[in-house]
């Protein structure tokens, strides 16, 4: 029989290293513990320069001028703004989605989007597709603080046009200007959660943005992957390990049984990076700048888990991952724990929507196959 | 340097013809012109079958005997109720996504999946997920009808647990009990839409599926990729073609104007099939038992578009697809053009849910690479 299938081309399960894309967005070379967003070090972008900056430079391909910075913060400030048919629904979507502020964004940014008349990719021409860009991924934030602010039983605050991207979040989060140091602090954690290679979210917003759906559609199936216990980049977990020892008299023993009933530590470990995750090593300095005990207590229980993992486990090397400190950073910043992946997607999102325009500019539909692998089929 | 991707693997763009999952639910035989669910011809089902035994067997493998038929039925009908926090939260989503019925749904299911405490796949054993696949399935078609209800300031009507799920849907959509004639000719089509290789929803599914997200984010995450202009699915495209056309009299002039412009022609060609579509094929059969002018109308076109390709474009064969006679047979049935897609994604959403379930039981996440394609990095 002359089955199409002689064609098919076996792969590793998951797809591997299997090379799905060809991006010019950034990179991730895990062996030297290094990753940049077009050509620049994401470690440098995140301590020396504004969340903005590296937003516009994904974007556009360069770091922006002065005037072209001024100019991309008064567009974003524009796009923070909720319609009033969204903000009227929001209400509604926080009580039904109490408690999983991703699944209200979820249905929060359809909302935007059908609000806005944004429209397939496909059917927009470069502008507009990067004017939808913006509006989704400067809204988000703006969406999370408001759902978390109903939850409370408070009422959403309007998002401010003289504060910076970061500054406004945690100003509709806190309901506080934040200290310098604070937005300082967090826009470091949110510049270099920005991106990070080909993980199953931003996967899935290029699958979908490939048939030319909306950009809406891209990052809410992206939110939808990111909520899987799988996908990682939940910080509120590693800060859980640090309240289950509680005590630093408990590392020791917490850490010598976890290691061997095979527990996994969480907060440590990474699928890419071999060497020390050069995002935890930053948002380490960032902790030791702010100091006190709950940070001397995770410094202590990062040295004591690479100590006891390299006597009971020797040949492992099993460092911090960005998870570990950046619960810390967010909790030294105000940030409620049921916040920190919701703010981890509010960062990650201006890298999903670069992803989903440069899929755009591809074409291409993802159209893999599956083997059958059941029996044979029943045939007259 | 010693970089991670030596060991990557290069594929075709759009990973066509790359294994990226096994399956047991079905599979589709492009030089045969032939397709399976479980081992059982599609179209045999689709003809002899209703669409809830179809429905059973991608779930459980078998074709269901009389009791555990009725069982599934009273299943299914419970599942079609909409949660009271849901139902008051459907006129404004009607509202919002305004002509977009299926954003309405991405919105609703969430709702349904926050107003049922449904949780990530990961956390849930085999019987929850499988209740949850049921539900969301269920309940699709309802949400549809409602929201075209909505859109026409009409109340929303009750589902039915007398009626079987496409009656229940065309009394839902229309407002009357249906003709058996046009629940046999709906259930024909929908159940021969059920699945279908792996297109870029039923992949976006199993993608956010395999992080272990919930069902209805996968879902969620394929009706966007739905949406795309490129995914196909939209059969009302080939009514709007025979609309351009007109008359009989015209058909001829249409159809070589349009070839020798190199447009496409909604209704012909497909991604797989080099044979006649037999989905085509069948829904031909299911039209002509119908008869009158439309029908006469549809058949002339088909033939002339044939003919006229193989004069004007010699060794081009080219066959009706699904869209061509699936927007005749619902037209037939009586529902309203807008609803062609949503319908479509009805039946659909029967087997993305299977494509879930069986996500689930392998457990490894998507996790492909992308290949750097930009400018070296600028390194200190």
């Amino acid at each position: 029989m002359n089955r199409m299938d002689d064609t098919l081309i076996d792969v590793p399960r998951g797809l591997t290293n299997v090379v799905a894309a060809r991006t010019a967005l950034g990179d991730v070379r895990g062996q030297e513990g290094f990753y940049h967003y077009r050509r620049h070090s994401a470690v440098d972008l995140a301590r020396d320069r504004t969340f903005e900056e590296s937003w516009y430079l994904l974007l556009h391909g360069e770091l922006p001028g002065d005037a072209e910075l001024d100019a991309f913060r008064v567009r974003i400030a524009e796009a923070r703004r909720v319609p009033e048919g969204v903000a009227a629904l929001l209400p509604a979507i926080a009580r039904l989605t109490a408690g999983d502020p991703l699944a209200g964004l979820r249905m929060a940014l359809t909302a935007v989007a059908a609000a806005d008349g944004i429209r397939p990719l496909y059917d927009e021409d470069a502008d507009a597709r990067l004017r939808d860009a913006i509006r989704i991924a400067a809204i988000t934030p703006v969406v999370l603080a408001s759902l978390h602010a109903l939850a409370g039983e408070r009422r959403p605050l309007a998002p401010r046009d003289d504060l910076g991207h970061v500054a406004d979040y945690l100003f509709l989060l806190t309901g506080e200007e934040p200290a310098p140091e604070h937005e300082r602090a967090l826009s470091t954690y949110m510049t270099a959660a920005i991106d990070h290679g080909f993980n199953a979210s931003t996967f899935t917003a290029r699958v979908i943005a490939s048939t030319g759906a909306d950009l809406a559609s891209a990052v809410g199936g992206a939110l939808g992957a990111l909520s899987g216990p799988l996908h990682g980049g939940a910080p509120s977990r590693a800060l859980d390990t640090l309240d289950a020892i509680g005590t630093p008299d408990r590392i020791d023993e917490w850490v010598t049984a976890a290691v061997r009933s095979g527990d996994r530590i969480m907060g440590f470990g990474h699928a890419v990076y071999r060497t020390e995750d050069p995002r935890s090593r930053m948002l380490r300095d960032v902790a030791l700048g702010f100091g006190g005990a709950r940070v001397d207590f995770a410094v202590r229980v990062e040295e004591r888990v690479q100590q006891l993992l390299a006597e009971l486990k020797p040949g492992r090397e099993l460092h911090t991952n960005v998870e570990f400190y950046a619960g810390i950073v967010m909790e030294l910043c105000g940030i409620p724990r049921p916040m920190f992946t919701p703010t981890f997607a509010a960062a990650r999102v201006v890298g999903w929507t670069a992803h989903v325009l440069e899929q755009a500019e591809d074409g291409k539909i993802f159209r893999p196959s599956a083997r059958y692998v059941g029996p044979d089929p029943v045939r007259a």
